[in-house]
């Protein structure tokens, strides 16, 4: 395999924290054995748990105000592949990636795919891109992209669709996922239901090009390009159009897109009820599309989610398979850095959510005994499952406290040196 | 027909403003005439707009923390109805109310109906009540109504709402609301699906009990009563609820039960679109359920959601046929008057609505004239429609002006005489 | 000392839990050695954290819709007492009351302080209520209070806070706490300069009726029950109004007062830094005043609030001593088992905001070290502090696990013997 | 006096539209007549009226996703003069520029100074740049400026706003607006208290060098682009600041930088009772800053600030003379469009504020008449002002109807030809 982290590096680092891990990691074994919970089974789970890197979220990303970039930031999909890769090799839990069309288009895909390989980095859900022009483009999506009234941008729009699914079957990916910015800045702007109309039929040709084994993904957001009114607006639209365009069609939820106030797990839950779970965009958000690093504001509301997803799993709810992944804007940190720490955080939710007693819980929930179901969960969530996340990164290989062994590694430092700064990088830091 | 408020006060008080009325109507007319619009036309339409008045919302509203109750009150469904008369006798628009259950329960319906058909007063959609226990009652909703995990306490909701079809069947009415305050207040307290298929199941039962011509109403709200989670949080939840149960059961939109920053209009055009607009419940809100007067705050808002119900009506659009109905708090305002203001505001966003060049809008819509759409929109709302309200009201006999003529008739102070304050009196204010 | 738990039962209940509690407090306190941090050090910090309970808060509280009182509910100030002991006996963090008057007015003040006194319970802030009217009352606060226009109502207000003082002076009390409901429904109601000048006026009248030793502390609340202006309606007003009435005057921070998405650790520090933080009210909210458990949805929220606190005290601020008060609304739990769990979760948050190494911090903060300064805080809020707070209780008396003694002391049910409801029972439940 | 659209162009159109203005300019005088009111009185008022364009608004704006420009778009400081002359042709409300730096600096302020004058266009408030990085800047602002813990940072930004103050005063302008987009992505990035005093410390040099008749104005915003907490967060931090400064520092209302739901209209009350309102930048919103056109979704809430500004007018409120701008970011529309319109849509609002009969109005306030005080706005919003606005326009030779002599000028593609695209263009179209 393919490495950019030195294995002695990290080696070392762990060997010199193992003790301690180790104690902490038996008190804590103690501790769950009193609850007939096996720490070894959670460590196994958290061990097999993985969520996909954006290729875009390796770049230093910007407002619409300033960007202020980073050095040794990567220039091309190769490079952006070259940090996926390092992030995955110190937190154990990224073993793919999901690449962003035009800007990660290659001319070899073969080529991309096999240095993937090399990584051992597989490739997930592909996107398009339509709430940009690309030079030279002859229709403008300034108006909209699948929901324009032009019927030539439109047809653009969804060939680009088709040709990203091209691309990604030849990078081994399974699903698309669509995110378009159409809508409307003004009252009147738009026919609200003409618009959808075409955003329907424009999709239903992007589903008739679906291969059988893939998924399509619909992404809903509130708000942002468009201020006044967006097509997807809600999880409301997103479902309705699910239903409407086929069964490989499903709703992808971004914990960033919702309104103020809204609760997010309920919409996760009724998604699973009615069988269009697609997957996630996770990031944290205290005003808008913040898209700040995952669980570093709302990590309470996090373990909620995963406590549905858990749920669900357990139940043995059907057609449940939701695909996660990372979509965060990283402005003032080293995005390797926030992506190797948002990885966790999303583990260390889902660990905690395996941690509750469902049997006990239902139980409650069927008595109504508000407060032990409350407690059921936020006692799980209370518990500190670090030294589990740490011995399953420890037991795949990868480095018990990530952030530290990157930074003795000088990766970025190098990188400084091997990237200048190229005005024509493609794509790092927009989600 | 039996009034309560004398005709000649309305006549002599309609007199003295004739003259500046028609002068105001003359000039509007030119200038409407400028653009091709007939203002005879849409006059009419102003006089044939209804839209019904809640038994509830005549007596002083309250919060949580208060009820500062005004004098002369109705104390019963009798009484109520009274004022309701005047209001639809100065407002001219308000030829309907909508009772709600056990609050306007009396032993003889045939009587009730009668005195309403004196006043001209039709009866529409019946509210069930499963948000409050009943003295006595023997299964409390204290953990919810329809989703309860007691079986008892589902019954019990579910027999309740199939009663009001019964009342409701007495009174003429065609449609019952079912509005539930089910939810919680803790993470982990109900099991998201488990209470919505247990909503579900109970609705399926009285959605059995519908007669053939009536139609059953799903209102969402984001909270209140319930501050973590409700069961019918949104029109997402709703518009599921409502397709599963069948083509006799739709939403219903009440302005103020939406997250912030929601555009409310666009959900009214996505509702149209899948034909499952049932009705509304005006009123205005600046924080939460706020229940304040129909357009108080926000008029242009409720000019765009009567921009998207005309253009519906316009686009000739299938199975469109919604209900219009207040539903406001009125705290510290004689209800009588703001019920009569309330009414002429939405009327007034109706006529205003009418006056939108269609064709037009579509026109812009199509070139992406963002700018010339809105103002086509907006040049509407600019437009001062009084005097066609006012007119309106005049040619069937309402007032010109229909608060001074209430002041003027002492009506509420002759109430405060004939009608003492009543501990047991039911159910006002309230919503 | 005065009980209301046997000392037995809890004895009894900690010496089946010791064994295991020694086990993990050993292993977290090496855990917590090799940061340097000595726990011992934290559990006698842990043990001197105190936090009031509110009177009203041991009743059940409800909504404008409808309130499903538990049994056994206290119902008068004695009643409510006893409630308060037996959660401090548990808990162990709550010696202290704020009383509400006129609900908990009583002949004598000297029986009630000395019965407190028995219970170990000391009183603290005193809030006065002027958005109710009283049976009987000859001025009424419907239009408001300390503003109201009318200089009748305003006296009468005036006088009822300057009580509040001769009351509290007799119970040892220190503080007044001044919430009022003043605003308005409507735009143009009232003078929103004019109003807020007739508030100051008045004020300022209590202000000077305050003793040397005593505090008055304003709290602001963006609405409810005035749905368009609230007359101290953000910290902005508040503010200003303490600055303007003088240094006895302070700011108090309820957390659910807010707009959404509002930083109110950023409000915290704000005022800890103009020397105007008074106190504050813990509860959490998902909406509006949810009124909901403290923590029990935002804990990480909570923790940064403690972790600006925790700070100002590192810092030695100057006029830094705020007031804890808890202050929800139960509408769904036995209100003794959430003011028990709530005043041990805002513990959590004090412990864990300890554990902040804030020399670390600063340096990160002057390297614009981002995510290590976020990991900083993360870390700590990470670890399960759960051990440390049941050894303080443990250590002094009170329950490893309160909620199990509750349950098993069957004092509720015991309660529901000793007090048949009582429809005159004053002012429980409401917040 | 130099033109940029013809003046036969605008005589001939405004000849065509004359006799139909005149009669709706008659009809509406004689209904105004009728409540005592001027017309001519308001029509001088109206004429009065002006609110200044922001130099940078004049090119296409767009998001953080994408931007797309459209044709003629001005290069450079003397383009955008040009477009802002054009806007005041035909508006004949908007007779000032302001201007930003570095975007805007020239090397020679007198010529520009000139170009001005003999468009009859004077300069106002000075906006200065600290959020983002010009080419080859020292040191950076990603981490903040004025409060940035770089002492060279700080320096750098305290200079660049002297350095404002004084490209103003050549100009003639006489007052600096300062809005930073200093803040934190994290929990514990920044310390609130250490990074405010920063704050505070380097306005206060900022503060020393303004000629003692300018004035300095703060602008408070909620987010972005900082997505924790931003220095200036909401208009308590922002009047805290203003007073600590000293007199010459006012705080300015940004329409768009406020929580959800937030009153803005009392935030400009509390600013006028303070002595602080320096002034506005219009836009309108929907979810945050989204710099719609002005008055575009809600024109109602604009009213009732200009209600707020003209009862300050009218009660000779001291120290009251805020200054008025447009702040918008035009993404799908031609911008001398929208900023002709929306100066129209402010001037609208200030005008109808004046139909208020106030002393009517005092009358209802003192009587708690809460309906008939809501009325006595409602009814002055709901007249159709615009003869008024149109006769104001034709009267100092500006277009009754602005928007169509602009598209019949062809002004847009004549510029399409003269400007072509440049990439080195200077800060149009972020706001």
């Amino acid at each position: 395999m393919l490495r950019r982290i030195d294995e002695a590096l990290i080696n070392q680092a762990n060997h010199s924290l193992l003790n301690e891990l180790e104690a902490d990691y038996a008190a804590l074994g103690d501790k769950l054995g009193r609850q007939n919970i096996d720490i070894e089974a959670i460590t196994r789970s958290a061990a097999e748990f993985q969520i996909a890197v954006p290729s875009w979220g390796t770049g230093t990303g910007g407002t619409r105000f300033a960007r202020f970039p980073g050095t040794g930031e990567p220039r091309n999909i190769f490079e952006k592949l070259e940090d996926c890769a390092v992030i995955n090799e110190l937190s154990g839990c990224t073993d793919s990636v999901s690449p962003h069309f035009p800007w990660d288009k290659v001319d070899d895909f073969s080529e991309l795919k096999q240095t993937a390989d090399e990584y051992g980095i597989k490739w997930v859900s592909v996107n398009s891109n339509t709430f940009q022009d690309q030079p030279g483009q002859e229709h403008s999506y300034k108006y909209g992209s699948l929901s324009n009234t032009s019927k030539e941008a439109r047809e653009l729009a969804i060939q680009h669709n088709l040709d990203c699914i091209g691309y990604g079957q030849q990078l081994g990916a399974k699903s698309l996922t669509v995110w378009v910015g159409d809508g409307s800045n003004h009252p009147g702007q738009q026919h609200f239901q003409r618009a959808f109309e075409r955003y329907l039929a424009s999709m239903e040709q992007i589903y008739k090009g679906l291969p059988d084994d893939w998924e399509m993904h619909i992404e809903h957001k509130m708000f942002e390009p468009a201020f006044y009114s967006t097509i997807i607006q809600d999880w409301g639209s997103n479902i309705l159009a699910a239903m409407q365009l086929g069964p490989k069609c499903k709703s992808l939820v971004d914990l960033g897109h919702h309104a103020p106030n809204t609760n997010i797990e309920m919409i996760v839950s009724r998604l699973i009820q009615f069988k269009k779970l697609g997957g996630f965009h996770f990031n944290d958000s205290k005003y808008g599309d913040d898209d700040l690093d995952s669980g570093s504001l709302h990590p309470y509301q996090q373990f909620l989610i995963f406590n549905e997803l858990v749920d669900a799993e357990y139940r043995k709810e059907e057609e449940f398979n939701p695909a996660y992944m990372l979509d965060q804007s990283h402005n003032v940190t080293d995005p390797a850095e926030s992506l190797i720490n948002s990885a966790i955080e999303v583990q260390r939710s889902f660990v905690k959510a395996l941690l509750v007693n469902r049997e006990a819980l239902y139980g409650y929930q069927e008595d109504n005994d508000a407060l032990m179901a409350s407690l059921e969960l936020k006692n799980a969530f209370n518990l500190d499952v670090s030294p589990i996340l740490a011995m399953a990164r420890y037991r795949k290989g990868a480095a018990i406290n990530p952030l530290a062994v990157y930074r003795s590694s000088g990766y970025r430092s190098k990188m400084a040196e091997l990237r200048p700064r190229d005005p024509n990088a493609t794509g790092s830091g927009i989600v």
